[in-house]
């Protein structure tokens, strides 16, 4: 089959590669169908994440199942199912807890031996451990291309989110996919009222439709915005959709006192931190991955229910054997969301 | 000054009363703009909630500060306000816990002596006891007849509401101005799919506008539509606002495994329950009047978004003089919604 | 193999029943050890819960692995075990959502063919499906009488405190194995006060042992007992262990306002209920079997730490092949807890 | 009346005020019964928050009531009480939502005009303002120097083990007064194990007394502790009551996956946080300064059951005359907690 691998920085290449076979009880094969290039992915493109020349790359995806092991109840043979972006075990310690995020045994696809060694969804076919977790069918009548988002990028919104309640004021910093989809799920939550912070003007022109108040990163001044908006107290929710700390900065000072800082935007390093800021308001520091496999019923419900829809987000079609012009494209900023197709 | 007094069962009269005067360092006196007639009224009108004859009734309002007590901070003289059916110290154990609708010193306006003998505020002017906590600035821009749906209809259907998590399905049952605000909480707070329920058309239609399926309670099956609707699941939440034993069975009949039944329908009396089948499925059944200064914020931050309207709901608009004629109106159910103005 | 069979309303027998064998790849078997007699059980002996002729019966148990399928990962052969009265999927939605004890495929041990044709664990051996949910290695030092309480009454003990707060006062109503475990739970939990309620002195005495006041429930007068302990507001949590009609009474009424009234006693029909009483002091009932695979780690910690101690409870030890006498004797309520050995 | 007033960096003196009298219907005058020397109050002593020279200190405290306004209802002259370090209005946005700790109004005692300008409890008298939410009745039989922790340090240990469920592993790091109260509160909230982390030998061993397991912070491996005692998983709730970077690096080690940084620590300034180990441990931290108000009435059950006892941290008892030398003790750390008696 042929699949998408990563071979240096900046390089990669449709290659043929075998194709999978089921391995343990619980493993599903599926044909892939449709699979998305994300932001990881670039990081990726980019050599921050190292992973090995030659591994296949992807984690997004819709596909038809073509086997399945003998304790998988829940998908069948010829079922059209979406997935997401990492396995859990459903049985460790903190899957029991519903941590199915930081399963000890889970494996993210596409992103080499040090996260579990799974070949990425990008391909024509694909190997899915714990199938009756991960994977789950299609819904009448929901787009390929709004279903690869449920499992990753909306279920990483959702999880942003989670800590808003109705009547809530929320900001959004940085509005790449997982940020406008942050938007979304804020309105969602019965936010209301959602500032979306970014620099370009077509993201925020995006989250302007979405039902955000568009607030430009360094043409407006988003601290007087959010003071403007909520009466002098800042936001009761404040996610941080980019990942450094400028942004991290930038999202403790738009909280309001006892507020929660929802940060999604990855972080792998050490930053410096105005803890002295966060204490005196009392703020909470919520961080990590998004639980998507936790998430998932509820984001399918409301996907399918037209609340939550991500399909303006995806600016780009392209083949699977187009992938290193896609992956061009994509480090060029030129496209929000592309889908590739074998 | 005028003010709409209870007689007898059947029978309310506007009367002349003294103006009211501050008493406590925490009082305001308001000049009442405008006030609901709404469904507890009903109950006095009924004589099943036994007050005082010649006690003044009504409990929603919105007004013009006339005069304040030397504690009170957060509103002046000439404010325009709306407020709460009910007042609350703030200091009891009870309100120190957040849980202001059961506070300790508690009372309820237009409800006779043992609710705190607090004369109605169906009236030229009412006291406010506890204003600080009670009272709130009218939002600009904001109609008088959407605030004094604030602290009381609109923050009742939030109650109701308030477990609904983004991407739950919910039921909703009995239709009158309670649940209706509830189905546009339900919504807000990121209901998937909101069944609503009851067997008068023009409710079921306007349900339908606030985003609702509309399930009539004998023409339909609303174990069936529950079950269609839900993959034979049921709902994440189901909500009682009629108050009588057959709408108790129902809801929970219609709720899922684990699920919540938001039991805000007035219950006074003994009745069955079918807890076999509440406890088979391990059902949490949250009961009580609402919490209506606790989310009064929040239910202001989402009427001022446009996300809560109650405007709808409103169906007549009458003189305070008229308050024989608005109760018989509201009697035969001509009538969802009166607004009164002096 | 020898096995407790049920074979008519007051009797049971010991017959030989054909060893177990793996059918599906999560299956274990598992050679018990030690198995408990519980109130379930005696609902059984009195035909009160209708099972299968012959049908193995028990459901609490310590044992050793004896065989493992394909995709049982955390226990081996070998390993000494406990588990649950019930097994789970894991993978379904409720269980996704962390509500074992409502699993769509949920079975429970010895209990007929209604609760999942599971034959029970009053046997020499047990087949234990989704053993990597519902087995756990037995920690290290921890007595077989100790750790069969884990997966069932300590279990439930646990889920009926669990809305317990370092601070509340607490009524537990019901001082049957279940009822102190709750005492000893609730006061893991952070209770300041467990008030213990039951007609039996035995009972009250072990309570008291276990830090409750003990309050007899026909001698003594509960509710004023329960409001001179708290300054006349009631209890904040009032857990029903007992399961019937009066008794829910009873815990409504010893309850704050705004508390939980927990019911753990277990509700098969219905029955009258004070909704009035409820309502008015906005009570959260909270329903339902206990999740005791959700508590399982959590339980086992606290026994591991001294915090939670079953083993006074014990109170007989018996041979398998005398379960005829064990259940006449639990019968005669001669025992708290009985603990047979093959 | 004579009161402790800070004068310069390392120097406080004795000295004469006028006796407070009543401002507003809210306010109590007290008597000061006793009162403590917090570590707090050694941070001003040092110069590191600067309030003005002849400022009264002091912020824990019990007393007998001498006035109250007329808006105060819950204590009476003559009622012996307890108070807390900091007031709150009780109804502003803030404390409407519980958030007693940022009231918009809140007021410090004895920390000088930034923070509300409210003269200090190491003297004779004091004035209280919204005393009906600040102070309580000393409940019977409870030592003065034990209620004079409700409101601020075993308040702030209480705060800082509230993410703590039954069952959790916790480890406290920074064993001063604070600490020692979390150690506490940390057992009473159902911790299975405490490992309490210090590099003073006296502190570990009352650690030790407290129900925890002591690990030296230098001599001992506090990582390597952690993870013998959790089975290499880390704990599920870290508290940092140091303040500092290096003790916040700490924590976020010893945490688990999905755990709780509690951080009760003062930071008051940027550090460097190792982000990217939070991250991917997918850690809440959660900061700030305690809710002792919140808290208080949960507190003094525990105190008053017995559960939580801070008496054994109170090392000595002196005269307010000899608060110089208190002072110097104090900053020589050989004394854990100064009671002054006026």
């Amino acid at each position: 089959m042929r699949a998408v691998t990563f071979q240096a920085p900046g390089e990669v290449r449709v290659e043929e590669r075998p194709e999978p076979e089921l391995r343990d009880p619980g493993d599903a094969v599926v044909r892939i169908d449709a699979t998305g290039v994300c932001g990881s992915d670039l990081h990726i493109f980019h050599g921050r994440v190292a992973i090995e020349p030659g591994f296949v790359i992807g984690h997004e995806y819709v596909g038809t199942v073509l086997a399945v092991g003998d304790a998988v109840h829940s998908v069948a043979v010829g079922d059209r199912v979406l997935g997401c972006f990492q396995v859990a075990c459903g049985t460790c310690r903190l899957c029991r807890a519903g941590n199915f995020h930081r399963c000890e045994h889970g494996r993210t696809f596409g992103h080499g031996a040090t996260l579990g060694d799974l070949p990425g969804t990008q391909a024509e076919q694909a190997l899915v451990p714990h199938a009756d977790l991960t994977l789950r069918r299609l819904p009448d009548g929901m787009a390929a291309e709004v279903a690869l988002f449920a499992g990753d990028v909306m279920g990483t919104g959702y999880h942003a989110a989670a800590p808003v309640r109705a009547g809530d004021g929320v900001a959004v910093l940085g509005l790449g996919p997982v940020g406008l989809c942050g938007v979304q799920a804020a309105r969602a939550a019965g936010a209301a009222q959602v500032l979306a912070i970014d620099a370009v003007e077509a993201r925020l022109a995006m989250a302007r439709e979405f039902g955000a108040a568009p607030v430009h990163l360094t043409e407006d001044d988003p601290r007087a915005a959010v003071k403007a908006a909520t009466g002098g107290r800042g936001v009761d929710v404040a996610i941080e959709a980019v990942g450094d700390a400028r942004a991290l900065e930038l999202v403790i000072r738009l909280a309001a006192s006892c507020a929660t800082v929802s940060v999604v935007g990855v972080h792998a390093e050490r930053c410096e931190v105005h803890m002295g800021l966060a204490w005196i308001k009392a703020l909470t520091l919520r961080t990590g991955q998004a639980n998507v496999i936790g998430h998932l019923d509820r984001v399918l419900a409301l996907m399918q229910a037209g609340v939550l829809d991500p399909s303006p987000i995806v600016t780009h079609h392209m083949r699977l054997d187009d992938a290193p012009d896609a992956y061009a494209l994509y480090d060029r900023r030129e496209a929000l969301k592309i889908v590739l197709e074998p």
